[in-house]
């Protein structure tokens, strides 16, 4: 039986996602770089592919909807390689009685966030489903993009620094807050960051974006792929106070809380504080968190010195919100 | 509000189609061809980019299920714009709950499609739902292709005829009768066209796949683009009786039963027995079924003489089946 671990982001969706990889025996030109997109060489250019689901509660948020979500959602996973989005398809599958009211306000989310990003949505799919067959509506967005190299998972080496692209986790704690009615002013920091990624991408040798399972679930993933170890300095945690409240009140790890509009990468020193200048016109929280070196695991290097574990996420993380 | 019409394939689901373009203002180098998908130029090379959404019910039937159905409509939409298929993206929206067993099933389909067809399925993504939030499995598929020139809607000319590459509507008729529980032998049509398409290819002047709306829908989206009228011959209909017999029954116009791996295209006379021999190698049933003639409109010239005009289908057509 599928469980709702199995879409956790941990270890139960890397066990499903294998056993999909494993009936499809994939054998193609395409090359599978364990990162969230393929890719296709052709005639000298790397196209890059990917795609992505969205069904979240609730749909519209602090900060943004779920049709924002979406378009990010593909920009970034296109950025995260090193690739310049070409074209989105845009897949919605909506349940009868859905107000077009509603219905309009998400496409213009994403309209919004083509022009800002210029990135334009292409091709597309509409389908309407009768009532009780799907939660209000569902999108699926898959992106291309053109790459001159890919920025792997693997690449992170001891003697790199870790950097944050601004503060984590807002989009977690802004719609947990939402859904468990708590009053307070974060909002999602969902957006696009093919403008971020492109003023630094030269210098790093790895970059994720903390979606679902936040940095617990990426910087583990980079640490694997990578064979490295990850040392993260708690005096230089990329969150916000309320942020960290609210992930503490709700008894969730916030290092497993999902950001949309954010990245961590890891950069050589030498190239780190040049890397940081650049994002922080972007955004002025952008910082070093912490380092790389020989080993493995992510860990978290306390005030007073000592080292805690930072495990993937297990188990049943958050409702689904991203 | 959103009703079940606008996702009919009919005038309702144009309309909201249009409704999201025009908001999503597309500008781009993408040219939109008015087709199933985007093309893009690279380098001297036609980057083609669709994608379709699938929450159909039953999600097994005769003849096939929802994975089936899902890479093969991303195939068909990619040949039916004459591109070969490089790769396909597959994104996954899974019930808690959902069966394995039924779970494995879907993805052993897909595997098989993929590796008839030579189609790798090449970057994907994984989610599961709370139980009540979608109707056990919803599957988005995009699919990307090269082209070296593309098959459009608007090439029809006056003097071409229409010829079928198999007969029609199996889909609807397998599934509309599991549905409503009448006992037949026929099956679903479902099955990649992308070897047919290439071998009759540099003949046509238009080609569609007949899915939602059958051919009352594509035909009628021929005569409109390539501003012509077109004359079904009754006497050359494409339908085994068996499926004439189901859709009557059940008070539907086989006009409007979708296929899931038939086309019907446009092609000069003189290259129209070319084209029709070859594709008989694929299925015997392939033949000339109408002529393409000046004007405007699909329409049917019975045994008697008559003409009886085929409309786009309005209204609620049919219960999700593709």
């Amino acid at each position: 039986m599928i469980e709702i671990e199995h879409g956790s982001g941990g270890k139960k969706s890397s066990e499903l996602i294998d056993q999909v990889r494993k009936i499809l025996k994939t054998r193609s030109a395409w090359k599978n770089t364990d990162d969230d997109g393929a890719v296709f060489n052709l005639g000298g250019k790397k196209i890059v592919f990917t795609t992505d689901a969205f069904i979240v509660d609730p749909i519209f948020f602090p900060g943004g909807d779920i049709g924002k979500l979406a378009i990010c959602g593909t920009i970034n996973d296109l950025a995260m390689m090193g690739a310049e989005p070409i074209g989105i398809s845009l897949s919605l599958v909506i349940e009868e009685g859905f107000p077009q009211k509603h219905f309009r306000k998400i496409i213009q989310s994403i309209s919004e966030i083509s022009q800002k990003s210029k990135v334009s949505v292409v091709t597309g799919d509409t389908k309407v489903t009768e009532r009780g067959k799907i939660d209000k509506i569902e999108i699926t967005t898959a992106g291309v993009g053109i790459a001159k190299y890919i920025l792997p998972n693997t690449g992170a080496k001891p003697g790199d620094v870790v950097i944050s692209s601004g503060n984590l986790g807002k989009h977690g704690a802004a719609l947990l807050a939402k859904r468990f009615n708590y009053t307070t002013k974060i909002k999602s920091d969902c957006q696009p960051l093919c403008n971020e990624i492109r003023s630094v991408a030269k210098f790093l040798t790895s970059a994720k974006d903390p979606t679902r399972g936040g940095i617990a679930a990426v910087l583990n993933e980079v640490s694997e792929k990578s064979k490295v170890k990850i040392i993260l300095e708690e005096e230089r945690l990329p969150f916000k106070k309320e942020v960290a409240a609210i992930a503490d009140l709700l008894g969730i790890d916030k290092f497993a809380l999902p950001s949309e509009g954010r990245f961590v990468a890891t950069v050589p020193k030498s190239k780190a504080e040049k890397a940081v200048a650049r994002l922080k016109k972007f955004n002025r929280k952008a910082k070093i968190i912490g380092s790389v070196e020989k080993g493995r695991g992510v860990y978290l290097k306390t005030i007073i010195g000592s080292l805690r574990k930072i495990e993937v996420p297990e188990g049943k993380l958050i409702p689904r919100i991203c």
